[in-house]
């Protein structure tokens, strides 16, 4: 069993076999060494690819994009924000995703000087579900004529869908953990 | 000059003497080398203190918290979330905080098992303005009967009275870099 496995069993919590919490390590305390870990893992995958930025979400994704980003060697991060703040100018790329936790569509945005034409972006979040950050990311990309290197994920839940949509659109995706069910409010890998 | 005042100069942008724009290096795209060479000053500024966790708050300081966090030796990191998702428990210490750049009042939480009795606290963010969130966070340490180590932000605003609001709780604060003014756009060290 992978120590990401391990960890998800020893401090995740599933509630109602529906939605797994792993704020012990991951969405609210931030377990460093692991999250390192994780992003070490990322790079063997996608070991010889060039990489020029890795893209994330806020808020989850933002810790797990620094610790790949340094990993890759201090490249750039962008974190796509969710909610427009007047400190956010108006030449913005936005996409609406629609969040499986939270059950509400948001206006994604990044500004259009943080994604650049022909670089080769890593997307990087905590979760992939239905796929719908992914794809909202994978879209900002696209906007900027940016190309999609790859998304890596730290959890993947298999049975909903997300990795076969990203894989369609011909890009490689890395999950450091994949959940195929939950039964009995434990993840079965 | 300090590495982190040129930054500001080059990269930062000043909109009508009032707000900072650090989007390109801190709260946006993100530097990664900058805001580790941040966290060791931080930790050259606290040495000998004995530092059991950070403390930050959505969404800026999650990045900084986190290179401080793993600069001090992989400490726990914990963000403070200013809204409630259904992913979070009922158990948690609640303070409200007003954004300076929002002009919001938000309701600030953390779960109560990721502040602990007696644990030293080292509170992480981007700006100190009005301290506004820092004084948020040392009300969350405290009804959490956590010790405040400090207060560590990488920008500090000396006009807005801040540090001194902090410094009377007999906590001490490091600034990576502090603002005395602003002058026809620029900031004035």
């Amino acid at each position: 069993m992978k120590n990401i496995e391990e960890k998800i069993l020893r401090d995740g919590r599933i509630i109602d076999n529906d939605i797994i919490k792993v704020d012990s390590f991951l969405n609210h305390q931030i377990d460093v060494a692991f999250i390192r870990e994780f992003a070490m893992d990322v790079k063997e995958f996608f070991a010889g690819k060039k990489i020029d930025r890795v893209l994330t979400i806020e808020t989850s994704g933002v810790a797990i994009g620094y610790a790949v980003a340094e990993v890759f060697g201090d490249i750039p991060l962008v974190f796509a924000k969710k909610t427009k703040s007047k400190t956010v100018g108006a030449d913005v790329y936005h996409t609406p995703v629609r969040s499986f936790t939270r059950g509400a569509t948001s206006d994604v945005t990044v500004a259009m000087q943080y994604l650049r034409e022909g670089e080769n972006v890593l997307i990087v979040d905590d979760f992939l579900a239905e796929g719908n950050a992914s794809m909202g990311l994978i879209d900002l990309c696209r906007q900027a004529n940016a190309n999609v290197a790859g998304v890596a994920v730290v959890i993947e839940k298999t049975f909903q869908g997300g990795r076969g949509r990203i894989e369609k659109e011909g890009i490689p995706v890395f999950a450091g953990a994949s959940i195929k069910a939950f039964h009995d409010n434990k993840p079965v890998f």
